[in-house]
């Protein structure tokens, strides 16, 4: 038999197969042994296989196996297909052979199939058993679809794939929010943002670049949007005119994912009972102090040099939905709220900054940088910050440093609200907050 | 004139553009004035576009600002293009503007056109300048290339892509280089790997996946090969039939990586003055002992058990070389030598392991994964760990864990290798090592 076995699974399996000798392997999803029949429901990573075990038809070992299987342990089936209007796909397999290839053990940490919500923190404790539920993992196939869309289209845009370190000698936003590290005996710290390294690669010649990685921050808030260790998308563009350069290309390159993510995903987001809409766009682009203006109609007490807030960008949200928007800039922010990188407008108050906000959350931000050196030098300090610990960075602006802007953008709040998860853990597969370090 | 003004670099200045306004950016690579007509060559991510500036057809303060231009300062040029069989592309520019944009400051920290060999400390104190050089930059437009293929031919294989946690708790590969740090006053550490992270994955459903991260070993070896944060190209399947369907995947993945750069990086190996070859294919299988064999036959001493090293790899490396091999596996080397998580073979003292080793060194490693939770329990102690220090690890084992392989491949070596770099380092835009942390 083993000759002109065919290995099948949830997906591959139809009515096609029939009378041909399969394997298939899954979880024991569910075993019934309804005393004539036994069934067993294999779930692999596309949906689920049925096995059909008929007494009459099928040795008693078999029958044997599966009285005893316990759910969710692995196995290894093999057998004759046949079409079955009964079994999802149109076919199912008649058992010859079952291996158990790893018995769990009883009971489960967690259910699998079970309607019941488990606690946020119980699904976290026993992750590996949460992700078997079809819901939970479908949100990584999406995932990995968003960064391969990312790709495509800066690549098409001749834009260079880097690394930064991790590993650096000074944050880029601020000290609040630092892990220490003892580097062979020096103090180092986790990188924030690729930021300060982003910016120097400008003045190498790799004139566009954007990075993927792990983004640290020592963040004490515990919010559905804060994590301690995310994925950064960055970019940065040498040789921008303006910033509008900037807002074109991440629009250009967000548009691309979520209409890539609309138009391939469509079994990921069925299991996910959700729909992805494409966002209109051009999207609009608000000044801040329009901004503030619209949420102060709406009731919300607030200055100008005030932050919006998690209140002001829900509020905002709200009114441009209404407007048929889900993407939209905020540009101009007050200078002052803007970390030192950033391009002040000269004679104004404010900044060649943005944000750009998703159904209410901010889920990106960015702008022109200060490329001038005696600018920079003096932001630095305006920070409150020394220049001495920049040197580093500063030495690439002495020698010949273009204009340029880029952009910082969490790739797992992006899939949140594309998805709209209650949570920006749901896009991570093992999250990393105050309280938790493992699994 | 700004109407229809074009922008072009080096890349797409051509003579068919001559008559035409142009816009041109880039850093002053070089600048000649003599007397009668001034030359200012200005090279950009792609290589150098000649600005022609005849006194008695440009207006004096275009001759002004070319006589006090620093060498390697950032200027736009606007002018009109001409076809030029002297300049290089076969179009050059008479400017009708030039304004500088950043201005170099001098002298300069290290020559970008200069013949002189830096050293290398002094050409990574200095990377941005270092980077501007074409050689040493055209390693990362390669080295993005190399990842655009992997995600190609893994997602063409139905691979997910996943990031795991870089902040842990239990370190993968043994205590001793291991980077710690301070987790909310809790002890963590930084990933060595993401070995035990891909496993666990493997117990979710998602059955082939793969990360492309930053992996961290506190390394205090100073060679060309090792530094403490190199970028790590991880892959796990489940449902292995063996370790063979692990090589296979392997093998398609590199061909086509090197293929790829081979086919389509003829500029960039031009500047490196370097040819990619393909290795020949399938790769040889060579048994660990009959490595020891081989080596043994050249002259090194060496007994069962004890690692190949930096010698013996090289050797092995020249043995396979004369055999026309550039690439090849070492399977099946001591149980003792491997870490916890690598399957034993049974009544031998060997195991399911491999290295693929590429013109004389090891550039990845992997094998099939001790999936059976009791003997990988007795694996963790066997190595002197404590299996309850690996709890949230075993778990995952517990309740069906499918059989499943993987291998791990740091990119930065491969990419040396491929491109016969002499140092990991150049492969690397901001290197760490023991020594250094800056920039």
């Amino acid at each position: 038999m083993a000759l002109d076995l065919i290995t099948r699974n949830s997906k591959t399996l139809s009515p096609e197969d029939a009378e041909k000798q399969v394997k298939v392997k899954g979880w024991a999803q569910e075993i019934r042994n309804l005393g004539g029949i036994s069934f067993l429901i294999l779930r692999d990573r596309y949906g689920t296989v049925q096995v059909t075990a008929p007494k009459k038809k099928v040795a008693p070992e078999i029958m044997d196996v599966l009285t005893s299987l316990s759910r969710e342990s692995v196995v290894e089936v093999c057998g004759t297909a046949k079409a079955s209007n009964q079994a999802k796909g149109g076919a199912e397999v008649i058992p010859e052979s079952i291996t158990v290839l790893s018995s769990a053990a009883s009971p489960l940490p967690l259910g699998v199939v079970d309607k019941v919500n488990a606690e946020m923190d119980t699904r976290y404790d026993h992750r590996f058993m949460d992700l078997r539920k079809p819901e939970a993992r479908a949100v990584f196939e999406i995932k990995s679809k968003v960064l391969r869309l990312i790709d495509e289209y800066l690549l098409g845009e001749d834009f260079v794939e880097v690394f930064s370190p991790k590993i650096v000698a000074s944050g880029a936003e601020g000290g609040a929010t630092l892990f220490k590290l003892d580097y062979f005996g020096k103090p180092a710290y986790l990188a924030q943002s690729p930021q300060l390294y982003k910016q120097m690669i400008m003045s190498t010649g790799l004139d566009r670049v954007f990075e993927i990685g792990p983004a640290f921050r020592a963040e004490p808030s515990d919010t559905v949007r804060h994590v301690s260790e995310f994925i950064s998308f960055d970019g940065e563009m040498a040789y921008i005119d303006s910033m509008n350069d900037v807002l074109q290309m991440l629009e250009g390159c967000i548009q691309h994912v979520i209409k890539g993510v609309a138009e391939t995903s469509s079994a990921q987001l069925e299991i996910l009972g959700t729909e992805v809409k494409v966002p209109k766009a051009p999207y609009p682009i608000i000044e801040y102090k329009d901004a503030v203006e619209i949420v102060t109609k709406e009731g919300m007490e607030i200055s100008l040099g005030d932050d919006l807030g998690t209140e002001g960008e829900k509020i905002l949200g709200s009114v441009m939905e209404e407007k048929g928007y889900e993407m939209y800039w905020i540009v101009e922010y007050p200078e002052e709220a803007k970390p030192f990188y950033i391009m002040e407008k000269e004679g104004t108050p404010y900044s060649y900054s943005f944000d750009l906000d998703y159904k209410g959350q901010e889920i990106s931000s960015g702008g022109q940088r200060e490329h001038r050196y005696n600018v920079l030098v003096d932001r630095i300090s305006k920070k409150g910050l020394n220049p001495d610990d920049f040197n580093f960075y500063l030495d690439a602006f002495k020698y010949g440093m273009p204009p340029h802007g880029g952009w910082g953008i969490g790739v797992e709040r992006l899939v949140q609200k594309m998805l709209s998860l209650p949570n920006v853990r749901e896009a991570i597969l093992f999250p990393r907050d105050r309280v938790r370090l493992v699994p």
